[in-house]
């Protein structure tokens, strides 16, 4: 892909660089997800032998826009809810160790418009609960357990 | 008001609770707001002689159930943003001491049907941070600064 990667020192690069640390893996709980700089860091990192997990939210993930077809079809695990409540959290774990969280949707309109918070924790505490609730979700949307009827 | 306040141990409870413990100030930076409970919760405050400061978001502020027409009429300080990008932060802090952030929406479909994330913070780097961004966005948002043409 040419477009490069943000190098400017802004938010989006800082959030970049964090995800770049990545060796081993990389969770993703997010509920909407359009923005193609994080979704090229996403590939990235899968093109690396990270392991990525995205959880997302079905109602999001069709909208125009989503990356979430595009990192499908790059081999990325993605599981979705089947529930009419959103799955509206926004946080990712890298290699099990930093918890990055907060109101930031990865969309090119919460990036360039809104304001926003975005927290970096390495605190074990905060990090096992947002670890243990991405477990929790992760077995609770194996397409395995889905209802049809 | 005749409707309790939630006293089961529920994650609204947690956070009515956490809410209540303010004694001299509270700094509310909320997207949107249409819980009931959680209005009453702040108007008590209020009453008890808490400084309640809010600042919102214009767009969702007029919305179906919103309480921020109910606050403001309360006598509750409210000030929102001038701008097509959202005011998407969900923060509260309490006696300049304690975070309460996350994903949540102080609306009853967030409470009722999503899943969410709150995190409670009292270190003191992380809520010097969230404090500055309140003071930024209140005087920002001061009425004395708006534009009209």
């Amino acid at each position: 892909c040419p477009c490069p990667l943000p190098s400017a020192d802004t938010a989006l690069s800082r959030l970049v660089r964090r995800l770049l640390s990545a060796r081993r893996s990389l969770d993703l709980c997010l509920f909407s997800f359009s923005c193609p700089q994080l979704a090229r860091t996403v590939q990235l990192l899968h093109r690396r032998g990270v392991r990525v997990r995205l959880v997302t939210d079905a109602q999001y993930m069709g909208l125009h826009g989503s990356q979430i077809g595009r990192l499908r079809h790059a081999g990325i695990q993605v599981r979705h809810d089947q529930h009419s409540g959103y799955m509206h959290h926004k946080f990712a774990i890298v290699d099990g160790r930093m918890l990055i969280t907060g109101s930031l949707n990865w969309t090119t309109q919460a990036i360039q418009s809104n304001r926003e918070n975005v927290l970096v924790v390495e605190d074990a505490e905060y990090v096992k609960a947002f670890q243990d609730e991405f477990e929790r979700i992760w077995e609770e949307y194996n397409p395995a357990n889905y209802n049809f009827f």
